[in-house]
């Protein structure tokens, strides 16, 4: 595969590496009774995770329901979160949408709002054709054009395919391109990653706390964890007492977000990520249909999911 | 699960209910070479299409790449296609989206457009949490605002999920929802549908040629069928033998067209659909991105896939 | 791929080619309480399907549970069925094992034991393996070898893989395979296998009852469905009206059918055969360890797929 | 679920459990260009194998092609091992088989034969009913009549299955059941296993050298890894920098081995790692049939996956 780019621009990319190292939320979305955007508590939220000491948030991952916003929804919020966000905070937006064309107006727009850099998922609609050759195309097309530097987006519980190694190799390549959530959690796949991108200081970031210190022992350098909306301060943690090499605290730490973790996300969902946050000091509220709340056993699972870890 | 709507209004749709019998191709949209919309491009197709013994079209089903479409140009091809449909077709718009709010204005434009029936996909971003009880709610939300009656659209190969049979069931109770297009192929279940239907006279259509004879046989009405927009004739001639029950006949012609659909659908995709529908005289043209042209081989095979079945 | 046999012995095969049109049940494998084989109660089975028009019985299908049963019993099981059964009833014998070696011994002892064809499953372990390359070599040196004609043996839902079609259509033009168990209900395979063959004279026959009208529709010969184990007089009233052209009142009686075949096999397998059994007069009892007894719920859920088609 | 060992046998198993600590290959099983076992050439691996620091050796999991040997071979190949294997090493058995009353018979005998730890597969040939009700059931049977400890053992790759977390948690606590050996290679999942079986000392071993690292970082005590009938040494020194905390030295190790472990395992299989042992100096020679020696192709890839690693 030819390459597009210069190489003049690719060896000016190093040192300026934006460092994505650290932990961030991918920020659920308050919506009012009626399912309106409710911004006020969408500004609470923020205040209180000021207090964490997070690498910065993602907005517009799939815990922010991005598939249920329109456009303007997309940009406006995260023209709101910009406002409050301290300067030394990274802003992730998600700016992914099905077609190139799309995607390359969003995440132009994503940037004008604010966004650092851009998270863009693989496009799925059509999976039997979004083979490498499609996908290298596409996050060529969109990297070419963002004005931020794109971080790539495999998250296949949702989109029912996996970036292929080959691609994610190939487009690490891309001066623009410097880094990939990876929300599969194939840790073999991880460490292969780590490995055959390290010529380009590429950046891996853990899309789960499942699997956040095992990603870290094997050279990924943060994570995207839903999570982190409902027990920040202790991701933060975990991150720490990897990073420091403290891997007895690290393990123990970890084992008890396993099941808190599984539930907001491939167990229950949206609903009980934002039923958590609820119990845990900040506003989650309902999420849009056709989302449903979650059930009174549903709940009560949720519930046990948590406390039988210590942390209700 | 209750019963939103008026026992009335239930009794009422059954004499006026709207016969969906026959054959649709679900139209391909022809882009320029810059990939915007090709209008004169489509009238020549839709022109050409009003010579064949269709029973109408669907404008924006899967084939129609309307996941690459802005919801602009979703309705502004409703319209073009309803100035030159005659009035006897029916008019079958997509208007599925991922929220079910949005879905719903969409709907009430497509019937605004000019649609005769609103084809509703499944929901499918957060597949873990679309269960019976989401799809349902969501369906019925749309239905109850729906202007014009909606046909329930399953299509796993592109969704990565089934609508349920236990949700069409009960769907198919609602005054509102009219039938289902069922893409998914499995037989068994296309004839467990129609069983457990039949006191709501409720229709299903075969979502491809593949299985179209097997699915006339268990039951179903009709059939929406990429390779009615090449093959459209034959298709329903197809459709008359099994009408008429020409058993024998209709045998040997579907087994000629599975190869020709299964390349244009399964195996290649909608690039394959919009090449051969070139050598057969009609506007396909390129896909909008990330879709890519096919490679040679690729072409190689859909040529081969029609020509050893004899159609070229 | 080269073809290995004779063309001499190839066009000799025609003419006395077995004819294995009609319906079969695959007989499940009575055991006493302490899961040793129960023959009494075997032959007061086969006593009973004597006075039902099968064409055969398929001995060691999945649900004979063959994986449970030594060497010794499966031929011990085929000479029991021998001498119960009239001369004009063929035996089809399971005789797949994992090995080829295994298999061509099998196939040698089961010819000996009194078969008049061999079915042969698809071997399954090394999954990722068992390519069209490594199948067609398997079967081709099973047929080689056998001194009966061979049957393939497609059942995904209990092997984790469908037999290629390229490896079907190669295999077909082998003289002493003669035909496919197709237990994966893929209606467009299963009218394209028959397209592609029709050179060969080769049978291809529905695995499971729930799409045996379909399959007839599409050119298959005869079916091998648990559900004959129960109701097999129906499922030879189906057959009749199938081939007879009488579709409308085939299409009742099939779909009636459905719910019961999914019952007792995708749904609740084999011990939902066996107690079903029980209900109409048969043996079943219970099942070798793994595979467990009905739960209470289970049962009733059998009791109203059953009930609610009118069959109880 | 009631537990149906005495708690006076499980308080007495703590102090004598065996411990598993430490790297096994699972050994090939070496033919003859006949397909018949070689036993010499396995004593010259043995040999070779003796050099290493294993903790022991895993006789007949997948890549021994236990599936493809006899029961007699089976036992046969454990005894000629026992002869060779020094007393201070393991010798863990595979005796896994489809049915209760044959893995119950094959354990005894393995123990017998000499095996100090019996790995029981899950069976899976009826996949729709092996929930964890039926597994369970299956495995403390099993436990209940080994003379020997057992080691639970997931390999979904091949079996299409895995054993539901929930079993692994009540089986842990069966006084014969000592360890998990997990080949699905979920980290998340093999986490939370050590998280919630804590109590019970259970022991879990990394199924694959791809995982291994992580494995040891999330509280796994050892692994069974395919690759170490080519890379023993470096697995061991893989353990060794594992144990000992140095995780940066370890990545680098770890990251060289993912890809010649993936070929040898995943994507090319026995046949793979076959080929690979006879480059380093061992025996590995055919598979038995169905199993095909690899293409051209293929060993270009195989030996691309080492070279490029520095393997070769």
């Amino acid at each position: 595969i030819t390459v597009w780019w210069s190489r003049a621009w690719s060896s000016a990319a190093g040192p300026g590496r934006l460092d994505l190292r650290g932990i961030y939320p991918p920020i659920a979305t308050p919506f009012t009774a009626s399912e309106d955007l409710d911004y006020p508590k969408l500004e609470e939220n923020l205040h209180k995770y000021a207090q964490i000491p997070f690498k910065g948030l993602v907005v517009q991952g799939s815990n922010g329901e991005y598939p249920y916003l329109s456009e303007e929804e997309r940009v406006e919020v995260v023209k709101t979160v910009r406002r409050s966000l301290p300067t030394d905070k990274l802003l992730m937006a998600g700016s992914g949408c099905e077609s190139t064309r799309a995607t390359m107006k969003l995440t132009e727009r994503m940037a004008a709002a604010g966004a650092d850099t851009a998270l863009v998922v693989t496009p799925c609609f059509f999976k039997g054709r979004m083979d490498s050759r499609a996908l290298i195309q596409h996050f060529i097309k969109v990297a070419d054009c963002s004005p931020v530097p794109v971080v790539l987006y495999s998250v296949p519980a949702n989109t029912g395919l996996e970036l292929p190694l080959d691609a994610v190799v190939q487009l690490s390549q891309h001066p623009n391109i410097i880094g990939l959530k990876d929300s599969g959690g194939d840790i073999t796949r991880i460490g292969l990653i780590v490995h055959k991108t390290q010529a380009q200081d590429f950046q891996v970031l853990a899309g789960s706390a499942g699997f956040l210190m095992a990603a870290y022992c094997v050279g990924a350098v943060g994570g995207v964890c839903a999570l982190a909306n409902v027990l920040g301060q202790e991701l933060c943690d975990l991150e720490r007492l990897c990073v420091s090499g403290c891997w007895k605290e690290a393990r123990v730490l970890q084992q008890r977000l396993i099941e808190p973790n599984t539930a907001v996300t491939r167990k229950l969902g949206v609903p009980a990520l934002k039923q958590a946050m609820e119990w845990f000091g900040f506003h989650g509220g309902a999420c849009r249909s056709p989302l449903q709340p979650l059930t009174e056993a549903e709940t009560q699972q949720l519930r046990r999911d948590f406390s039988s870890n210590g942390w209700l």
